[in-house]
């Protein structure tokens, strides 16, 4: 993860700047602030990929405080959104110089609140680090226009693109000033009563079919589904609203249990960017869209400050590892949107939506920005405190600092994860006079691992997905928790078809696939048997340099024939055994375009 | 096929006729022509509904010239057509009262070409039944305008949805009049040249990104793709372009070698509604498009005249009996637009595209009027004939006859065919002095059968798939082929990834599927396992009059468990044997909504 973060700072934030001047969304704000005559470019909502970009640079400045370049950006793009506000209060650079006639006109495709809640994002992002008041003054500018016009008393409408919820919820959580909270909690008493319409896709497009807390299952276009949750869990922990609550878990158990790839990843469909029925899964058409996989991230991590339950940060893991870091290339400067498991011998990849390879930009460009803000406000998902103590959910290098009993605490993080298992931690800071909690997660996918403290094995057995030590900790203590990482042969549920008679291989939080460049020549992906009872080998590689751990695996190649389709008994031909190798999913097309696939088929029985 | 034919002529025609009138169709016509006032309704090639619904109406009057509400149907509607007619020959309802000013405008989009190809079949249809010479003006006032403004020296453009060249040269076949086969010929010419630009959905959606000549693999949309390969087929025939012939046998080729559904249809994708890449075939998300399965019969008989070639006439049964005909419901007035080979517990079928039963119209109604139109015209397709005699390519009740040496011949067809194997055959008709042969196709899936002629058993074995019989033909002799029709466990290329460990059930030209309303109470059908091994009954079932040929499989129901995803060995545990039922797929959805699949899971060994 350090590696990753550093790659964002030093290539991915700097080439979403770089883009956001050479495809015009700088010069759409320049031309609403009256200064030069560009006229509109790109998509209408092409503001958000400002004010992600904005996000990522403002938490990239909480820890890189001097960064002079990155702050210029902030300083520069805050006057100009200063300039480019109206005189009440609206911010929108397409309603200002392409329609401004329909200013608020067109609630369901119009994403002027979703626009509004990714800059009340970035000045909440501001807040947070201590940068750019300045911002924060013009998001609360904005966000009085939205209590004014939507609040009590106010017009019924809400958004076609939920973001808005999430973003006023953080912005009250930031401000403390309620009506923003009362507004998004209002944004969401009003969804499912068709205020909407029907729009091009129906309502369960944008999730207004079923008042909030009655939904039952995950539908329609899966960012607007997960930012959606991710309001509900919000403004749920902030009112108590227990049934939102409920229906939250719900809805997590529906997706999780029915519609999310083995990746992470969410949206089966690329009509409509959606969810597809109960355990409609295929890889090589999983839409998987990267911003669908950092919608879940951050809706899971809402779930986990609501609940505390393991569950949800087991799947921070592996949608981190598995289906968001597949979308960025070794490079850092191109991109996936959709993130298939599956790409086939003779796919035509030529179409954006479908790409053989990562590209460095897109006519809908909500991922890449969407990614860099992720990691630079990665360093804030990786543990929380309450008056217990400290709980570790994620692992990376990383220090840890937080308040026990007034006092500050400091834990060291050293480890090798994702590649290996073990994890050193050292506790440091004040003295404490008193025992505290240590909270370290083991994730679901391990079966094994052992506990030491100073170097003395403990009894320890996780509760509820974490190890607990409990104790006065003198300052210096070592903690070291080693979670054993076979590898994994991972089968779906019966019921999901389109992986029948298949095994994904995984090691640890990481999901692995099989890539053409691996296979010896003239052999066709395609026709790659895995035997399951072969044993499988895991290590370097030494042409493979780059992957610590590459997976060996052995099996059979097929024959398959001619016919498409045949009767009788179909026993497969095989030309041979086969030894062949796996590597990180999150790592597949940096080497070439050739086909890949993360579910293997098993050689059949006999 | 006579049951079904009978269907449409007293149901599904007539529902068309009504919807034409109470959607809005008739009415843009009467507006086009100066006529009341209705603004433009439907889609903008509304008009094509019309000319196909015409168009059946009219083969319909060729086997019943005396029905006189069909007749009177034709006398309005074309008097219609007259008056909506500009007086440059011009007919298209839409950019006469809606975008006057956007006539010839947007070539990749309008549909005009499109229209105006559909107008000249209808008149094509009237000419070939002798019926309505006043349409057959008016569809060559417009064709002579087309010669005109894109003939030699004219503009040079095409259509984004191919439709004008099969047109054109069924136009040329009907009149001799050369130059709408050289427009047909041009049009197909200047394709692949990128007129078309990028569109909405780039060039390889309307098969513009190469020329027709130099194309390899079927592309995008697929009734794009499939009246286009008809009209290239047609053009090839008439102008003996060698070159234009083989690119749509090699087309033909990819298509049916690794984009076909076992049921004939086409088409993987709804994104699109195009074509996936090789051996991507879902079943559940199978778009397989009824308009898409009717453009793939009219150009399988292309290619039989063009060959005679028995895969096409093999493919033509297949698609009709197995991707029409259940795009119809028992009733004839509901239709299917996509037919999937899937229908999930849970499935969310509220939407046209993937409706879970089949719904009265559609918003974009292209499907029942093309199903009304082929089933109207289907006695032509049922035989041809050539110098050496009589070819029968498919079989159902029917009395054919040709001339042979100068004289009429009769050959009355008695059958239960598709649910029986033994076709009857009686030749009647003039002494013809002089030996012919008929030739009785043996389908490809038929692997064993007899033929005898007046009780005695011929040795005649088929030769690319037709038995001849050679001789001189006494009237009144007795022909009779016995097709021997197993039941067949079809299994798909192991590349065919979305239906690995299944197979489907399959007796003579009809496809089984296995429906919820056939399994005991409690049972999921996802949790169906079919024995391989097991014998599978087929016969009449008391509880299911309506079906001749009922099957009857043994095999387990699955206990799957919950877990989305787990590790191990993950042998499948199940509770307990099953036996159930298999109905035809073309009737599925008759009786319920429920969840269907048509390819089953088999028991894992052992």
């Amino acid at each position: 993860l350090g590696r990753w973060r550093r790659r964002n700072t030093e290539e991915t934030l700097p080439h979403c700047v770089d883009n956001l001047y050479s495809k015009g969304n700088i010069g759409n704000l320049q031309a609403a602030a009256g200064e030069g005559d560009q006229p509109f470019t790109g998509m209408w909502f092409a503001d958000s990929d400002v004010h992600k970009t904005l996000e990522a640079a403002l938490w990239e400045l909480g820890t890189s405080p001097g960064d002079t370049r990155l702050k210029e950006f902030v300083d520069t793009t805050a006057a100009l959104l200063a300039r480019a506000q109206q005189p009440d209060g609206y911010l929108n650079s397409y309603f200002t110089i392409a329609e401004p006639d329909a200013r608020w006109r067109r609630p369901n495709w119009s994403h002027e609140l979703y626009c509004a809640g990714h800059l009340i994002q970035a000045a909440v992002a501001g807040g947070r680090v201590g940068a750019h008041p300045g911002l924060l003054s013009i998001a609360r500018r904005f966000a009085d226009l939205l209590v004014e016009r939507f609040g009590p008393g106010g017009v019924e409408e809400v958004c076609g693109h939920p973001e808005i919820e999430t973003a006023l919820a953080e912005l009250y959580r930031l401000t403390g000033h309620r009506p923003y909270l009362d507004l998004a909690r209002r944004f969401l008493d009003l969804r499912g009563r068709g205020l909407l319409g029907e729009g091009r896709f129906g309502p369960r497009y944008y999730q207004d079919h079923v008042p909030v807390r009655e939904a039952r299952e995950v539908t329609g276009h899966a960012v607007r589904q997960l930012y959606l949750l991710a309001g509900m869990t919000d403004v749920a922990m902030e009112t108590g609203d227990r049934a939102m609550l409920d229906a939250a878990e719900r809805l997590w158990d529906d997706a999780f249990g029915t519609r999310t790839y083995v990746t992470g990843a969410h949206g089966s469909r690329h009509r409509e960017e959606a969810y597809g029925d109960p355990y409609e899964l295929p890889p090589d058409r999983a839409y998987g869209e990267t911003c669908a996989a950092i919608a879940s991230f951050h809706w899971n991590w809402r779930l986990l400050l609501a609940t505390g339950r393991a569950r949800y940060a087991d799947e921070m893991e592996r949608v981190l590892h598995n289906a968001v870091a597949p979308a960025v290339s070794a490079d850092g400067r191109h991109f996936f949107y959709s993130n298939p498991l599956q790409s086939r011998t003779g796919h035509e990849g030529s179409g954006e939506e479908a790409a053989s390879r990562r590209l460095p930009w897109y006519s809908c460009a909500c991922c890449p920005p969407n990614i860099a803000r992720l990691m630079a406000s990665l360093p804030g998902y990786l543990a929380t405190a309450d008056h217990t103590g400290l709980q570790v959910h994620l692992y990376g290098d990383a220090s840890l600092t937080t308040t026990v009993a007034g006092r500050t605490v400091r834990v060291a993080v050293r480890t090798a994860y994702p590649w290996q298992g073990r994890i050193e931690l050292s506790v440091h800071g004040d003295d404490v006079q008193a025992p505290w909690t240590l909270a370290l997660r083991v994730p679901g996918w391990c079966e094994a691992y052992t506990v030491s403290v100073d170097g003395e094995q403990m009894p320890a057995s996780a509760r509820d997905g974490y190890v607990r030590l409990t104790r006065e900790w003198t300052p210096g203590t070592r903690v070291v928790l080693d979670l054993d990482m076979p590898v994994r042969q991972v089968r779906a549920h019966p019921r999901v078809d389109a992986v029948r008679g298949c095994v994904a291989l995984a090691r640890g939080p990481l999901v692995y696939c099989v890539e053409q460049a691996d296979l010896p020549s003239g052999a066709v992906l395609e026709d790659v048997r895995l035997d399951p009872a072969a044993p499988i080998t895991a290590g370097p590689r030494a042409d493979l340099p780059h992957i610590p751990v590459v997976l060996g695996a052995r099996g059979l190649l097929a024959d398959p024939g001619d016919a498409l389709y045949t009767a009788g008994a179909g026993r497969e031909r095989t030309s041979g055994p086969l030894t062949f190798t796996a590597v990180p999913y999150f790592l597949w097309g940096n080497r070439s375009e050739g086909p890949m696939r993360v579910w293997v088929p098993v050689t059949t029985a006999g």
